[in-house]
């Protein structure tokens, strides 16, 4: 299959063959990804996180349909937390809606989070890329909210959606908190359960604290019964207008592609670092002398980066 | 206040003043411990971790008083999801109990998840250091067990108790399968609730795909109500002195080091990237023209890494 071809004349095969290309760092994706770039650009991207149990993938599913009622096109990335054991994504596509496979104009794909020099984020922007490249209309990245990831959607997404849920724990609640100045819009989901009027407030009052132009709009809903979804897709809508309107989606943007340079170079002198026998080995033998207390850590690094940089001028 | 000194003589405040500064990078709080740092390498390390909700903090509380009986003293780690709005760490203190503090032989910190370069590992591993030299004989690392915090606890930790909890929904089963392997040792906290023998039913399956020496042992417990925590102790204890008795010890901590040197080498790298106004002027302009659609950014990073490396040997 010429995966050049495939991707610009919409070959769903070829869209997965070249995620799966990038997951696994080939190069020969990152070429042809670079090469068709300027293709890039049309799609909207929008993040969808929160945290655990909020219900984002039902969400997720029924924002497309409603986009399909629009007749746009959805491609949809959802991130999961790779098994270590099996080396797959856990919740796959198991708790996902089927009859949005069979819909032409759709396109899912999960993605593990494999990777602890942050595979993550290399793969995803770049299977943003291979989707925005195919001509999808829209592009949704969800992840499960916790962690680094958040961080991760704000580098690739134009809008993001929070999505909340009444009544969870302590643990739960830092973690919304922790993630609160990322949202773009808000939903309350599970909306009819007791406290989602509380929750709604919460939210809110957290956001007095922001004083940008643009106030994310909080709309209740119950994503498994379809209640509330219009309105949802309304204030995406609206927020993805007002970017355009004001100038701040190529602001954005290019503050994202930013992110995405710096992330980069971060893992590619990584991988020149402890991708290297030599230097490895080198690492090593000063790391038995960390564990041994005859030298410290700290000291180590130093010297190390001083041989590492040798021009500091770029 | 002579920290240095501060510390050597048991000062709970200098222990205290040194992490706080190790939170906003002070160079002589990092001077402070690499001229210390052959006093550290007493203490055991121990992380606790698992999902939102598992009750973390008080089979931690109840561990730190089972070893008290024993005479020994606790040093706790509490890392908390950061507020973006106050930038303090949203649970604090207020979850935990009160009377570990007034107990001379414990030293309970909450340390926020600030930084977007990862400053908690370093800030972390840099407060664990502290209270190793001040002499604490357990150390006590705690996180809300989601994304990149297990793998920076496990940098730090000699052993890794995973808390879990029965009943909870799809996303935090995945969360917890993710974080299946850097456990040693289990607890299946709120083991009075219903499910508590499936769930341990279900990680010892998953722990058969583990073929190591050591089996980590599942304990059911009531953290709350004080019941397993004695044999959860043990077992705590026993992997220990497996580690010891098997040289492993040394190993792990070896590993350990090497992560850790890497992540410094890693952050100051950044630093010198993002840190340097001119540098982030040229990467800030090459965004622009990425945005635009004129310059890739695969192409533009791999440049910037060639003119950052000029000697790619030490």
């Amino acid at each position: 299959m010429n995966l050049e071809k495939g991707i610009l004349n919409k070959d769903k095969r070829a869209a997965a063959r070249l995620i799966t290309m990038m997951e696994s760092n080939d190069p020969e994706a990152i070429r042809i990804i670079s090469k068709l770039y300027s293709h890039t650009g049309k799609a909207k991207v929008i993040g969808i996180t929160g945290p655990p149990g909020a219900g984002k993938s039902t969400l997720t599913d029924k924002l497309a349909k409603r986009l399909r009622q629009e007749n746009k096109t959805v491609g949809i990335i959802a991130v999961d937390p790779t098994s270590p054991f099996t080396g797959g994504s856990i919740l796959g596509d198991r708790v996902r809606m089927t009859d949005l496979y069979t819909d032409p104009g759709v396109f899912i794909r999960s993605m593990g989070t494999r990777g602890h020099l942050g595979g993550l984020s290399k793969a995803t922007l770049g299977a943003v890329k291979v989707l925005d490249i195919y001509g999808f209309d829209y592009i949704f990245i969800e992840t499960v909210g916790v962690g680094q990831s958040e961080v991760d959607i704000v580098k690739a997404a134009d809008s993001v959606l929070l999505v909340m849920v009444p009544g969870l724990g302590d643990d739960i609640q830092a973690i919304k908190a922790g993630i609160m100045e990322i949202g773009d819009v808000f939903a309350v989901n599970k909306a009819d359960r007791e406290g989602a009027n509380r929750t709604q407030v919460e939210i809110e009052m957290m956001l007095e604290y922001n004083h940008s132009q643009w106030k994310p709009p909080v709309t209740q809903v119950v994503a498994l019964h379809n209640k509330g979804i219009d309105d949802l897709y309304d204030n995406i809508i609206k927020h993805l207008n007002y970017l355009e309107t004001t100038g701040q989606l190529i602001e954005k943007r290019q503050q994202n592609s930013e992110l995405e340079i710096i992330d980069l170079i971060q893992r590619d002198l990584m991988e020149r670092l402890v991708g290297n026998e030599e230097k490895r080995t080198t690492i090593s033998e000063m790391a038995r002398m960390v564990a041994n207390r005859q030298l410290d850590p700290y000291t180590v690094s130093d010297n190390l980066v001083k041989k590492i940089i040798a021009n500091d001028n770029f």
